[in-house]
Order: structure tokens, then C-alpha cells, then sequence
């Protein structure tokens, strides 16, 4: 089983409207609603992949009811288990604002809520359940932001609890989060390139995941957008690009990233291979038609034709 | 008892940001919740002014028991009667963004979403709670716009049910479900001057009162924003002013509105009384700080400074 963290769990919310005009009222042409946060995104797509996939974090509210009811929905080809902690508060909404007039993935404009207080007792309760999780997880993933009165070293604390029960970690956050959930060395982060930068102070990302790594992390998987991935591992250090670069809606394809990093992790497939995977899974969301999903026609034809290269620390140097 | 029909009811979200950027991602700072939709508004303002009030109309899903809950937190000075009929679809949400860096009421942008689907089994349903409702009811208002299913002539419908219960009915809706509710010949139709500009075509305010008066309504009460209201009834036609321009935000100033010619004809008021309490509640739903609550020093304060003016039938023509 995997296991997937969402602290801040969301009801991600879309509005499909002609045009935005700020200060005019809209008549919303379509409403669609999905389980939000990036660890129910990642859990989706895991058990999209076919792996037995568990969720926990919190949920509350009228909110966090429909994302427990949506995420019931999940059921091809298996289902997403629910191991929520139920909060006082109420689940987040994001709402995702996109305009019929643009091509796709232009034109989004995003809300989001603050999450719920989480109250000492509710994190206490989590740190249990999570515990109790880990005994029977071949892989964790930690992910997104903190709702309010989650201690800013939460990360840090769950990665040393996984470390100890001897679960490989996965750590996708940015800011102080991950500042703090660094030191207590996790398997592997996935920042993009912005996050590295606003951790390291380094805006060339080679440097700025050296810098993550000196820092705890086993290993660092840099995404760079359309790029591809950059990945500085104890096996070595890979660019790995996609074929060709992918017009569509980039919402997903970091949570698309981790997804495959986990399923290749608990397969026990080479770096060369999970980073072929994660690259191709995440072309394949950015080609899909809904934010989140991936295109698995697309996914399967660019899983043979992604370009791993080995970087040398001298050649290494050279890149960006 | 006074009963309000919100046959397609919100759950009224508001967002504070401090500016919105189409196309950008934003972090809400204050998330505010209110039951939603016209007739809920004039309810919550009947309460408040005292009268026993009872609400219908259709509620369901997550946000329908939310608005319930919402509803049931209206105590001061009474509480709102909830006899909603439960929709297996979803009621609606409105999202309203306040933007921070503008003045009162500025900078408000709305996305409304379309109503639940309602069965011809759920609006039957409906026709017959309503017919038990009327038993106990002093006067009615019919509110706000029809979800999908529901049949255009709805309030045609609901009209005629009233009038043969012997109980006043008041109508604010617009469009062709206005058009249609005028000719059940209501006893007061609260339109704006856009609103009878579009079932008219005329732009001329008087002359449109004058035609959707030959349509059927036995009194209309035409508002007019900041320069208050014209009233055509069967025991003559006023003018009636606030005694200054309000600045501040008009949300919910009709629903207002509707609230004090209801309470009004509760009371037995003459028209040019309920008019004046019209007037000066608008007002002072305009004054508020919270978009749909009234300032009640604001309402005290302007009820003896409101003016009435008399329109005779030549000096009327010559008004516009």
C-alpha cells in the first residue's frame, strides 16, 4: 500500500465562464467539483497506475464531506482509500476560474480558501493514525501547504517517523515547510524551480538542488516545467526531457511527478526508469482534457521515446 | 405569518482579496458564508424587524444544509422558519470577490452558479407544500429567479394558488418569468428600472410602471437606486426619496425593499407608509457594513426624513 498526506485537503472547484471581467457579475456556465490538495491529486493517479493507494490528513465540514464522497468515486481501476482524521473545521475550496475564450489551461484564474484550524488535540490524533498507516505503507508522500495550527516542523516530524518505521519519503512542499522537512532527510523532494530557489536562494536549479541535497534530501528531482525533470540521486545525476514539448493545462503534472516516483519506488525500478515514468506521466497530464487527469494513450506512446542523460559532475556543472 | 418562496435558493460565499488579477492565483484572506437568495434575504430582514416569517422553496446537497444551518443561526429578534423541500440536486453557490484596496461596495466581482435540475416530481411536491403554507399565511412574496426544470410560468402558477387563498402576493423576479407572473395579475410587482425596461422596452420609468401595470399588476413599485422609489398603486401614484444620496454597498436594497412593503401590508399600512418604510430600510441596507443587513440607527434616523410626493396623472407624465 501507499500512503498519501494531505494536511490541507481541498474541494477543488471549477468555473467555466465566457469571459472574466473583474467588477461584472457571471452567470457560471459549468460547475465541476473533484477532491483537491496535492496528496488526493497524487493518490488519484496512483491508483490510476493500479497501486493500492490509502489518503490521510484532515477533512471537515460540508466541504470535506464531498471530498470523502468524491474520492469514493475514484474506482478505476481501483479505489482511493479513505483514511481522513475528521476536523472541527471546515475543507478548504479552491475555485479555478477558466475562460471559454481562451485556448487550454489559458485563462485560470484561482481562489483559495485558508484551510480549517487544526486544533492540538486534531494533530495528535493525526500523528496516531498516521503511525498506525505507516505499519502497512511501502512508500509515503507528504504534501502541499500546512492549515493553520499545524506546528511549521510538521513535515520534519513525519518524515523522521517514516524514516524509523523504515518507509521510503517523499517530500512535495515549499517554503518553510520544506526548509524544515529537509533537515529531517527525506528520500526524495520534488520542488520545481521556483520552490528550489525560494529555499536556496539560487535561481540556476543544478546549483539550487546541490544546495537541497547538502541541506538532507537522499535526493532532489528538480521539475522544470516543459523542460523535463532534473534529478541529482545517490545513484547518480540525470536530465531527463520529453520528446517533444506539450501544449495544455500544466495543473497536476508536479502531482503527476511524485505519483510516478512512488510507483517506481515500490516497484524497485532503477532511477533511470522511475525518472522516465514521472516524465512521461507528466507530459501525459499536461495532453489530458480535465485539469489533474492524464491522457493514457499519451502516457504509453511517450514511455519509450523519453531521453534519460547522465549528467558527469563536470558536464553537470555546465547545465543552465 | 409572512412566507417567502426562494425557489432557487444560494449559499451566498463572499471572498476578500486584496485585488483581483485575472489569470493569477490568489490567497483568500476572510471567507464569509450567508444563506442566499432573494427570498432568504427579505426573510432575514422580516425577522429582523419582527414578524414571524417562514421560508420555502427547494434546498439539497452540501451547500443546501449548509443554508439551513445558516438559516437557523437568524435569532435577533426571532428566528426564520425553515419549511425548504429537500432537491436531490445541489443548491447553488454565489461567489462574490471584494476586493480590499476599493472603497464600500466597490469592486465586487459575482459568479453565480446555475441552480440544482428540479424534478416534476419535486415541483409538485413544492405546489403542495406551498398550497398548506398559504393556510397560515398573511401575505406571500414570490422571489428571484427559477432553477432549471422548474416551468417558466412557475409564478403564474404561484400567483393564482395565492389570490384564491385570499392571500396578498408580492412578486420580484424579472424576465420572462416576471412576464408571465404578471399576467396571474399579483397585487405588487417590485421591479428596477433595467428590470421593467426588459419586459417593457420602454427605458422611460413611469411609462414602463404604467405598462406593467396595464399588465396585470395591481400596484408597481419601480426602485430606482439612490433616488429611491415610484409607486403606481390602485390608491394613487408617489415618488418617494431618501432625504440624501446614500454611498455604501446595494446589495440586497430590493430585498429590503420587499421586506418593508410585505411587513407594511402585515400591518395594515397605507401605501404612502409602506413606502416610506421601503425607502428608509433600502437606505439603510445601502449604509451597512455587511452586504445585506440593514444599519437600524440608520433606518430610524431617515423614516421621518423621507419624502412622499404625490404624482397626479398630468404632473406624473411629465416625471422622467
Amino acid at each position: 500500500m501507499i500512503l498519501t498526506v494531505t494536511l490541507n485537503a481541498a474541494l477543488d472547484v471549477t468555473y467555466r465562464v465566457p469571459r472574466l471581467e473583474p467588477r461584472a457579475s457571471h452567470r457560471v456556465r459549468e460547475v465541476a467539483e473533484r477532491p483537491g490538495g496535492k496528496g488526493l491529486n497524487v493518490a488519484r493517479v496512483l491508483a490510476a497506475l493500479g497501486h493500492e493507494t490509502l489518503v490521510t490528513g484532515f477533512a471537515g465540514g460540508p466541504t470535506g464531506e464531498r471530498v470523502r464522497e468524491l474520492l469514493t468515486e475514484v474506482t478505476e481501476p481501483g479505489p482511493v482509500g479513505d483514511a481522513l482524521v475528521t476536523t472541527g473545521g471546515t475543507t478548504r475550496r479552491t475555485v479555478s476560474v477558466v475562460e471559454e475564450s481562451g485556448g487550454p489551461g489559458a485563462g485560470a484564474t484561482l481562489f483559495n480558501e485558508p484551510g480549517p484550524q487544526i486544533s492540538p488535540a486534531e494533530w495528535e490524533r493525526f500523528l496516531d493514525v498516521y503511525g498506525e498507516l505507516l505499519a502497512g505503507a511501502d512508500a509515503v508522500a507528504l504534501c502541499g501547504s500546512l492549515p493553520p495550527g499545524v506546528p511549521v516542523g510538521a513535515y520534519g516530524t513525519l518524515v523522521r517517523t517514516a524514516r524509523t518505521a523504515g518507509v521510503p519519503v517523499v517530500l512535495d512542499t515549499d517554503g518553510e515547510p520544506l526548509r524544515r522537512g529537509l533537515a529531517a532527510r527525506p528520500d526524495v523532494v520534488k520542488p520545481n524551480a521556483e520552490e528550489l530557489a525560494g529555499i536556496t536562494g539560487s535561481t540556476e536549479p543544478l546549483h539550487a538542488a546541490r544546495l537541497a541535497q547538502r541541506r538532507g534530501a537522499h535526493a532532489v528531482v528538480a521539475s522544470l516545467g516543459a523542460d523535463g525533470l532534473l534529478a541529482l540521486t545517490p545513484d547518480g545525476a540525470w536530465r531527463v526531457t520529453p520528446p517533444r514539448r506539450m501544449a495544455g493545462n500544466p495543473t497536476g503534472a508536479g502531482d503527476s511527478v511524485v505519483a510516478a516516483l512512488l510507483s517506481g519506488l515500490a516497484e524497485g525500478l532503477s532511477w533511470p526508469d522511475r525518472l522516465v515514468r514521472a516524465t512521461a506521466l507528466a507530459a501525459a497530464t499536461v495532453r489530458a482534457e480535465t485539469a489533474g487527469e492524464f491522457d493514457r494513450a499519451v502516457y504509453e506512446e511517450l514511455l519509450p521515446a523519453v531521453t534519460v542523460t547522465r549528467q558527469r559532475a563536470a558536464a553537470a556543472s555546465a547545465v543552465g
